[in-house]
């Protein structure tokens, strides 16, 4: 057969879902291109990272020609997906179409600021690499301008750092701004009195990591207030103007660092596909992850909207993409072979979330664990999972550096 | 003593030249006020190797709060001097002024286009870590390009780079890219027909590394010509448009990458000072760095303008920097202890450039090296160079990996 007449498989997106079904196909009679509008990979649960200055993208980001190189089948092309013609059976992209026979859309999710204009425009987020960084040399700045400003209040409002949001990411976020201040920022501006500086993170409910037991959020509360976060719960933020923080309640609080981390939706493209959305912009898929009515097209991951056996849409996590990038891969060889396409199960295989330097939060097999031991598990499991051996050896390397000499060394403000 | 009574040494620049001399101010009866514009010292002779994606800037940048932590005596403030009040005796930032008792203007070198402006604007540079990434991200842009480009004259200029002037930067540049483009992205990039890409070296003169002797100009030739770089004598750049390089005797070359290294001058600033300017803008020094009529004020490293013995300006180089902030830095203890002042002399410490993996040519202790042995040399010099151990250990590691398995790992697009 030549394999020209290979079924061809388009996969949009290479983040966690889209990766995995194009290794799972790998020695597949198939055709696969992979579109991604950026060349590598992102780890995306070390993004947080960067954005404190822990790592530096490189550390986390893998060039997706490395990953593939030795995949014979599969063509990467960068480029953005502008539109899909799912009659015609092909993907738009800037300047060209690719026709497809069988198409796994894993565009992944971006940041949803429930419409608030406000924060959109002055906040951070930690989404790409590129966001990421504009945050690490933002917080870099912000001790600059205080080292240099007499006027205690002004200071006082650049060393004010707000993370909304408790979920994992603004959890991970705040500790971990924590520890930098304490550890590093203490010794690097001996001419500030680091006292000054403040961790806030807002939480509009009740609890942090809502999806998690209860012994573990509690566990997490504890954590944080050790490392001196500022947690606090019932508070939703109406304004941000890029100097102060305005609450339902009517507290202001003065910053001029606000990182959200309070919502995730299905990456923008999702709204140009004329296709059924569910809740968070996500399109609705059937239990196979078949799009309805498109049998030759699957969603996975962010982008997919699938409930649970118990009426509740599964989370945006890279454990649902990546199982759900493997049985869409799956699927597509059975639909090859003649076979039933075969309906999706999430197997949760436990969380873990970590608070700064040796405490983290995990429930595996049924058992909580907090402290020190969930964080060698977060640290066993991260560095396991990233990609490629040399970085797991650089990052490796950057963690046990700082972990004995509370160092961070990628503390630079790089123009953008 | 009160420490406030010290007299005020104002060190502005942090590279090689103002490095040396605040460190060698560590233990002296002074206070220094180190000013940046960047956060970070960044270890110039190693900066192509950013934009060529064979190591990642915080490679090769450390942050400058963390060099000067244990030096009690040393204030660091990151800002743009605009201009210096000689008579006064103080400097201007950007919103304050800081006196000084005594000033070491170590500002450093940028590019220079001797007036050619459709190179500033089309060209790419190799000065800054933003220039250096905005090179890597545009030659990995182009390969992208090139893989979906079915035009075979079009995508011929698009693999087409063009590096400019054959001092050891551009010999650096070249060789090394050469290298990534036959070991890596030929493997990459399975789609393209890898022999369609071309490196061209032009040199307006007829020699490469002209300061070198004789044997190490003809093996850097031949060094470059084995690994397929094409270099040009004679070839007198007239315009470049970002699609076509003219040159002065009518030759066309169709490309969309000039890499510009055939000029440094002194940084802006020096002509915002009122003093007297030599060739390359450099500020005319004394014998001592003095800046004449200004005792207390001494210039120093590619700022600076400074004849040899034999009536040569000293050349725009690390190992000159180093000397004079050294010697800077000991005029002003002469100085404050009443001791006249001792005129700078330049102890040559040899010559060193790399024409990528495995090949060097070097000239030290009197002797020619070239090949594996001098790329050995440079190798164990430049990591031994590199400030602060975790990034010499990373260095190493990058390199190691690469030197066995022929891998950059950090081609990575970023959006600027």
């Amino acid at each position: 057969m030549n394999t020209r007449e290979l079924p061809h498989v388009v996969i949009v997106g290479a983040g966690f879902a889209g990766l995995t079904a194009a290794k799972r196909l790998k020695n597949a009679p198939v055709r696969i291109t992979l579109v991604d509008r950026n060349n590598y990979h992102l780890f995306q649960p070390l993004l947080y990272q960067v954005a404190i200055a822990g790592l530096v993208p490189s550390q986390i980001a893998y060039p997706l020609r490395t990953i593939f190189r030795k995949q014979k089948n599969l063509t990467f092309q960068m480029g953005e997906v502008t539109s899909v013609d799912f009659d015609a059976k092909y993907v738009k992209l800037n300047g060209s179409v690719i026709a497809y026979d069988y198409l796994i859309l894993a565009v992944g999710g971006e940041t949803e600021f429930f419409g608030m204009e406000s924060v959109r425009e002055n906040g951070f987020q930690i989404k790409d690499i590129e966001s990421a960084v504009a945050t690490r040399n933002h917080l870099l700045k912000m001790f600059e301008k205080a080292s240099r400003e007499a006027d205690e209040e002004k200071r006082r409002a650049m060393l004010t750092f707000v993370v909304v949001g408790g979920g994992p990411t603004g959890v991970e976020t705040s500790g971990a701004l924590a520890e930098l201040i304490s550890h590093v920022m203490r010794k690097e501006y001996p001419e500030l009195d680091i006292r000054e500086a403040r961790v806030l993170l807002l939480e509009a409910g009740n609890a942090l990591i809502a999806s998690y037991p209860d012994e573990l959020r509690k566990a997490t509360l504890k954590l944080l207030q050790k490392k001196n976060v500022e947690v606090k719960f019932g508070a939703r933020l109406t304004d941000y103007n890029g100097q102060r923080v305005l609450l339902a309640d009517g507290t202001e609080i003065r910053t001029h660092t606000l990182i959200w981390t309070a919502g995730v939706r299905a990456a923008g493209i999702t709204k140009r596909l004329g296709v059924e959305a569910a809740g968070s912009g996500r399109v609705r898929s059937a239990a196979t992850l078949q799009l309805p009515g498109h049998p030759e097209v699957y969603v996975t991951g962010d982008a997919a909207y699938l409930e649970n056996g118990n009426g509740q849409p599964l989370p945006m996590l890279s454990t649902v993409a990546i199982q759900q990038g493997k049985a869409a891969a799956e699927n597509i060889l059975r639909a090859i072979r003649g076979m039933e396409q075969k309906p999706f199960r999430y197997k949760d295989p436990g969380l873990l979330a970590t608070i700064g330097r040796n405490a983290a939060v995990a429930r595996i097999w049924g058992l909580s664990f907090s402290g020190l031991l969930a964080w060698l598990i977060w640290v066993g499991l991260h560095i396991y999972r990233i990609i490629g051996f040399r970085n797991r050896l650089m990052v490796l390397i950057n963690w046990a550096w700082e972990y004995f000499f509370y160092d961070n060394q990628v503390r630079l403000i790089t123009r953008e």
